[in-house]
């Protein structure tokens, strides 16, 4: 796409226009050339979103929850961005569709916008696709945004990271609370919910998991662990509470401050590595001038592959030419 | 590590010393700096090894396949390497104790090792490090070489590529062929194995799968479907004369040569997107000189990222200086 139909596109969005949004997003989502300049366009519009993150294991009720949110949201007047994270393994899921499904009431609500993208793609692709889709939201002026995603492998803490508020979500039969720290999870959530709460073992669970949470530095006794059930919309209004006093709390936490100008720098790192891979890319791909020999001797075997970026990040004509635009 | 040391400890694993392999795997796994020199290395020994990479759902038996290979491989007397990938998820998985426990009657075998890698990291680092230990015991002198994963994650789908054969498991109660074809594993699997095979609805997923191939290019109905009892050792003969025919098809297929060439070349630039990168932060945590005032300005929120790696990219002489090695 031609730089100046993407600033068309950028100045439709910020007028209000989705189609132009929508459009954005499957630039970004596919990780298209240009994508630097577009987000240093969309930027100065977004930060004012509250930014929470949703996640947890295969049936927990996540897209549920969602849903309820962003009714009570709604009702209160504010608009909302929701960004599911779809599993790529078929053995992790399975009700992806049904969830969505249920998602559908909201889809014709103006003041509701839902992407879906798909866990596929290496590199961090999908986790850079998520930043970038829920900065967009952002900046199309939802005050909520919401980012779901199922299961907790890397793909879901590196998306995790992005929130300002984290809530990981649980049911009782999903096994201890032992579980929940081996996968990082007691690390990264704010906000901690049992749902279908009316099931055995919630109370149980429940108390695990503030066992463990005394486990961590003093803060983090402050934790809530609340009890819900989503579909009958039991908790919803307690768990809305803990949002925003979790979201109250940021502001003047100089621990959260430092961590913002950490992943402010990671992303600058983040988006150089991108590019660069990208140009790479392209320039291996075209066979790039001088480079003609290097590559022929590693397709073919005679070189290993090492070696030769050994001696191209050694050669400086190289590497310059290398990255340097197109 | 200084180079004289990696040096020392790459002689000695080329001696046959087990534990100087040890080592340089913990390097590998922790993404050291140097590993390119490293590897360029350890390469010219490697390339002769079979590679056999096993993945399927959790419980599907991976780990008890891969002993029942091994016990046979070494029974006819090869050797025997093992890298098993560890799921980051507890929501995956869950017997993993229990499996590594199955293996240990090989552990004080010295015609096998193994080694498992955990699957957190991001930025394909797993991928990455899987990719350098099979490498490792290839050049160790390990004829066989088995890869297993749990899952069927973006992850496993890079480690899987690095297979010259590549085994997919199922178990008949493991959901409907249509799983396995959304999955992606039609695509990869040269074997297909439905273990378990004493279970109700083992036939019934074997001649789904069968069928399913035929929707494959015509080479597709080749693929062989077996049905195993890994518990109990049956099936296992089978199974290597699989992989053994499998093995036999690639010296002589036009097709696999054009996928080597691809690999190798996107290897390259693995290797290259790496390094850069570690060059990169390394850079930037050194608030690398002339680029202080950019990093300090994104860092308090003044300056957005991704305008922040437009100048950079843009300005030759840091960009020069970003990727030069320290």
């Amino acid at each position: 796409m031609k730089e100046a139909e993407v600033e068309a596109l950028v100045e439709r969005m910020q007028a209000g226009d989705r189609v132009a949004l929508a459009r954005l997003m499957t630039l970004v989502e596919n990780r298209a050339p240009g994508l630097p300049l577009l987000m240093s366009r969309i930027y100065p519009q977004a930060g004012r979103a509250h930014v929470v993150g949703i996640t947890g294991p295969p049936g927990a009720g996540k897209s549920t929850l969602t849903d309820r949110i962003t009714a009570h949201r709604r009702a209160a007047g504010a608009r909302v961005g929701i960004v599911a994270v779809d599993p790529s393994s078929p053995f992790s899921g399975g009700a992806v569709l049904g969830d969505r499904i249920r998602m559908q009431t909201h889809f014709l609500d103006p003041g509701v916008f839902i992407r879906s993208l798909a866990s596929r793609g290496s590199h961090g692709g999908v986790a850079r696709a998520t930043r970038d889709v829920t900065r967009m939201l952002d900046a199309f002026g939802m005050e909520q945004v919401i980012v779901e995603t199922v299961g907790v492998g890397q793909t879901e803490l590196d998306v995790m990271r992005l929130a300002d508020t984290t809530v990981v979500v649980l049911v009782p039969e999903a096994g201890d609370a032992v579980q929940v720290m081996k996968a990082g999870l007691l690390e990264i959530a704010d906000v901690f919910v049992v749902n279908k709460a009316d099931r055995d073992g919630a109370e149980r669970m429940k108390s695990e998991l503030v066992q463990m949470l005394h486990l961590r530095p003093a803060s983090a006794s402050h934790i809530p662990v609340l009890l819900t059930q989503a579909a009958t919309d039991v908790g919803i209004d307690e768990l809305l509470v803990a949002l925003d006093e979790h979201r109250a709390t940021l502001a003047d936490d100089a621990e959260r401050e430092r961590r913002i100008r950490i992943r402010r720098e990671s992303e600058l790192l983040d988006i150089l590595e991108e590019e660069l891979r990208r140009r790479l890319e392209r320039r291996l791909g075209n066979g790039a001038d001088g480079l003609g020999p290097v590559l022929d001797a590693v397709r073919g075997g005679t070189l290993d592959p090492y070696s030769a970026a050994l001696r191209i990040l050694e050669d400086a004509s190289t590497l310059e030419e290398l990255v340097r635009r197109a």
